[in-house]
């Protein structure tokens, strides 16, 4: 069975996000005030073929820990549709 | 009132994602053999005073069209939390 999983790395809440504050001034010149803060990571679809959602959870979580995300800097979030 | 928004910016569907590709080919690399596409796009979390749900919605929409997304090679999905 092939599943769609969603994993989101996110930077660490405790650090500085530049990319995001160098968004949210383009997005202050444009006139969006009321946005106060931006914070941008990726977000990753991955095609598995698993037996089961837990399978696939799993592998996407080994994925992650691997290659995906940079403990040092970011987490990761899993969701499978 | 505080809204945290999310908008889910990804290469569309239809184009070739080359920054996919390679991470794909990285995770069989490492044995990761049943994960068969990836596709990777940009999460980006918003925090937008409005007065309503509907309006932040709106501000959220408003910031993707003008700055976070590029229509040529991507879409974007955004959810009020």
């Amino acid at each position: 069975m092939i599943f769609f999983v969603q994993v989101k790395v996110m930077p660490l809440k405790e650090l500085l996000d530049p990319q995001g504050k160098a968004v949210m001034s383009g997005l202050q010149s444009l006139g969006l005030n009321t946005i106060n803060d931006v914070r941008i990571g990726k977000n990753i679809t991955l095609q598995i073929e698993a037996d089961s959602a837990d399978q696939a959870k799993k592998l996407a979580e080994e994925a992650s820990q691997k290659l995906l995300a940079n403990p040092v800097m970011e987490y990761f979030e899993i969701s499978v549709n």
